[in-house]
């Protein structure tokens, strides 16, 4: 019987083209991680069907197909490529006999040293990690300061220019609460709803890092980035706080700022 | 008329054949520095040697010698392959009109991401990184945890089992003082003393991470990482602490432990 797992994950983007895999993209999160467990069920089962000499299998008849062992994994969400997570959650439905302490400890030794297995346990069957999700907390994390930051520099967006937090975070209250969101949207063609919740924004300084942290019951695409470029727009002076409110409000991408780099963003949390 | 610059330097050691430039070697930090320094001063004199076409230098003429602007930087020290420093110290002797601050900000704009020059100013005529040296702090950072750390797993040195930290500080109580350290030294045939006074060996643990910081006048080859291993050994019980003296009083490499992997190691402050 297949058994559902819920596992909470932390990558370092900046080697992947994303989370999500795709026919002929190989450096992909979800690819590595679905790679590890397939090699995992098929160890289980004795059944290396893709170690086996090509050979050995005729033709792709109907029982070889049936001998693959499918594994996929879905994610809270996608994340674009370069972006990081601290608490990214996936769940999994695997045929296995194994304790989930083991599954974790597999999936460890074998992923990659810029992912990790953080939390893996049994799941409710019917537990899903997109449809389920209830909200998401994001992290973009700039830098300004007279040096550079050497060991964190594949996580942060550097700044030419000192930012004023204080009209970032005037201009941040107008996006607060429930809106559409269109203007902040990379998809100019989405069909679904471009409305969501965003319940706080909130920016600090500590040193010569920025970090605004958005919270909201979903994200469109590119949607935090770009709400990061405007804010960053906004500290820069080249749009007023009031602005943000007018940008919203005509529901068009191109006058919003433009899109934040990948690096310096972060998928904190997923709340159920 | 030479001026004499100390700069203190921050870098990630990771792509690095380490501090020093070599010939037939192009990945060191040295190397990389002097290369921006000698564009620098190429640039302020409008003179590019490097840059003129080949054709037009008929010989290795006595003047063409004379017009290379050559650039040394001397560190407090050199650091091996993959160590990283947050506080190294160099002087460079520059024929110069600019200021401190604006060599600085050029430093910083050419070199890689991985290099960041944290201070730079002038210094007396006769300030010599190395001979001036009156002491050091390393750092030896280790990792013990249930997870894998993600965002700087090239900063620490992942342990496989749980390091005693008790035995450990009781074991470094033996390594205090001036000792003769040719236990500890990777070169068996050093000609110069190999006496060195370590002042201090702290040993903490915070959540997951282990660090190690030596102070001491100054460290022989390899010496930080062999006293990291040796000092992990005893952590795993593997050598008892008592066993630290017996080894430092032998002066046989092959009696302390493993070199520890220069990834965990990091230059933090040198003391003048």
């Amino acid at each position: 019987m297949k058994r559902n797992f819920k596992m909470t994950i932390r990558y370092d983007g900046s080697r992947f083209q994303g989370w999500e895999s795709q026919p002929g993209v190989e450096m992909t999160i979800e690819g590595k991680i679905e790679s590890v467990l397939e090699r995992m069920l098929e160890e289980e089962n004795n059944v290396n069907i893709k170690g086996a000499p090509l050979g050995k299998v005729e033709d792709e008849s109907e029982d070889a197909i049936i001998n693959k062992i499918p594994v996929k994994v879905i994610a809270s969400g996608r994340t674009d490529a370069g972006v990081h997570a601290i608490g990214q959650v996936a769940n999994v439905h695997l045929d296995t006999e194994m304790k989930a302490a083991d599954i974790q400890s597999y999936m460890n030794r074998y992923l990659p040293d810029d992912i990790a297995i953080e939390d893996l346990k049994d799941a409710s069957e019917r537990f899903h990690a997109r449809y389920n999700a209830l909200g998401k907390t994001y992290r973009y994390t700039c830098y300004y300061g007279d040096s550079k930051p050497v060991f964190d520099r594949k996580y942060v967006t550097v700044l030419d220019e000192q930012p004023d937090i204080k009209k970032m975070r005037e201009g941040a209250e107008y996006l607060i609460g429930t809106h559409d969101f269109k203007s902040f949207c990379a998809n100019p063609r989405m069909k679904k709803s471009t409305v969501r919740c965003v319940d706080s924004i909130d920016i600090e300084k500590e040193g010569p890092y920025i970090r605004m942290y958005f919270h909201g019951n979903g994200f469109l695409q590119n949607m935090v980035r770009i709400l990061s470029g405007t804010l960053l727009e906004v500290g820069f002076g080249r749009i007023t706080p009031q602005k943000v409110g007018d940008i919203l409000e005509a529901k068009d991408r191109k006058l919003a700022g433009p899109t934040a780099k990948a690096q310096g963003l972060c998928l904190i949390k997923v709340d159920y």
